[in-house]
């Protein structure tokens, strides 16, 4: 039997809640319950309960490594906002604010051994499976982290390394989430590897309309100032795409706006946004998005499970695509 | 047959030399190779060895896991340096100085996940004990660490407080690489918690010895500067007992040096020796050097493993301790 996506949202947020983290010291812990208090779509660990259920009914076997995704998923983004400098995360300080740097690194390199010590607790059967593939990840998601840092000093990044880039530090997760459900649930290896490409395709669909809300969204339910991207040069599809693609007068103007020092930010979004739109990075980006939904529903198609538990992975694959923020 | 530990730190540093890391991308991967070439005195991963062969000539098993421990213990160096600061490490430059502190808490992050997949390749039988014990036991040293940050803004941490602190941030990495030794070599539940103990105890006694030689080692063959713990007013153990054991005038000047801005050095440090000497704190921490060292030993007497192999022990706890750097 396998649930809407909802369903095991509500299981996940009870797990999550239900974390015991130690008295002391407070200046460890009190930073990672507040980072998992802040709470997040939930989707990775959403997609563990739902895999292993599709495949073998056993969500109530899944639920620690659920958890342990998700402290692994906000314990990168804990130390990528002390790299980034970052003030606010989901409305509220990140912790190197309302702390500091060292209680950051800190307490994010115990939440990460305490993800690690949630993905221990898989049946013991299939644990060191679980683990190898957890760990795998892991270093693909710093290698990832690395290439997004070295991309920052380069003008001549191609769609494929980009594409590669996001992959990495994203949906990889995605595709190691479903994975992990896929094994407890007892999958074969093929249907393992199927879904976890499922979950590969649809994160590059999630990233690459990340990139494009970022400049077409709506203000008011983009839930922050559509244009950040842009201001800030980050070298998103859209941006690799528009020095691939601009021309004559839109390339050099588009050089413009990015040596600019401090460009009016209303115009700067406009200007740029208009360029993207003329050299037709939009459509190619829609065209992009489109493409790795298709595929992830294609290999959707392939794998042995009810056609129910093939719909629960395709609502999930709508709510996340027509969200807007 | 067990060897001496000379001949385990060569496994040792041939397994660490062996350590492939991936070409790209070499902002993450030439960090981590850097820190691990640095050396170092590779006692942990030794002691796994050393175990693993004193209760089942296991040591060509234990290697993986014994090369993690040594991962583990340089990534919690590398961190560390960053958050103090730190300019050298091992007479080379610290990898956040090296490169910038960006990268040393991403390639540090990948450190740890790297070091958690060597652990992952102890015998499966047995994998996921030595998991459970080597994540248990690094949630202690992150609490270790954040004690010992606590302290720093305190001036009443008392000696029991203080050799707790010590205990996680330090002595329990030891007494964990003896005990995943242990276990891997086949040890009774009863003998791996003694070896355990051998290592904690003797963890002790060496990080009271590093105290103790800051202030009364020998300038020449210790390698750095004499009282660097007395000039950056370091709650050691020597500072935590002089707060409570000088009198009268000598807490007054204490007090006063621990205040005093600018001071200069030699005349600082002289004068703190003097009271550490005067007040008795010197023959404190002698004795309690003195009193961890010989409980360890007892604990190593019961353990029922030939006697060549606790030989190889004492060997080492004897190198451990008349070490003068």
């Amino acid at each position: 039997m396998v649930w809407s996506f909802n369903e095991y949202l509500d299981k996940v947020n009870d797990a999550v809640a239900g974390i015991c983290y130690p008295d002391e010291p407070k200046g460890l812990y009190e930073p990672i319950a507040y980072t998992m208090s802040l709470g997040g779509k939930r989707i990775r660990p959403s997609l563990v309960l739902m895999a292993s259920d599709a495949f073998g009914n056993n969500s109530h076997k899944a639920i620690a490594p659920a958890v342990g995704i998700e402290l692994f998923h906000n314990f990168t983004l804990l130390h990528d906002d002390v790299m980034d400098r970052a003030d606010v995360r989901r409305g509220k300080p990140t912790v190197h604010m309302k702390w500091n740097a060292n209680t950051a690194i800190l307490s994010g390199d115990a939440m990460l051994t305490m993800a690690t010590q949630y993905i221990a607790k898989a049946p013991v059967a299939v644990m060191p499976e679980v683990m190898k593939l957890y760990n795998n990840t892991a270093m693909e998601i710093y290698e990832g982290q690395q290439y997004d840092v070295d991309f920052e000093s380069r003008i001549d990044v191609t769609e494929a390394e980009y594409i590669n880039m996001i992959r990495l530090k994203t949906s990889v997760l995605l595709g190691c989430a479903c994975k992990i459900g896929a094994i407890i649930g007892g999958a074969s290896a093929e249907d393992a590897m199927r879904i976890y490409r499922f979950g590969e395709l649809i994160g590059l669909a999630f990233q690459l309309q990340d990139d494009l809300l970022d400049v077409y969204g709506d203000e008011k339910t983009f839930g922050k100032a559509i244009g950040g991207d842009i201001m800030n040069n980050k070298k998103t599809f859209m941006l690799i795409k528009a020095f691939e693609l601009a021309q004559g007068q839109d390339h050099i103007e588009l050089m413009g706006w990015i040596n600019a020092e401090n460009p009016d930010r209303a115009e700067k979004v406009a200007a740029v946004t208009e360029i993207y739109t003329r050299s037709g990075v939009k459509k190619i980006a829609e065209e992009r998005i489109a493409r790795y939904t298709k595929d992830a529903l294609t290999v959707l198609e392939e794998i042995s499970i009810d056609d129910d538990a093939k719909e629960a992975f395709r609502s999930f694959a709508d709510m996340l695509m027509s969200r807007t923020k």
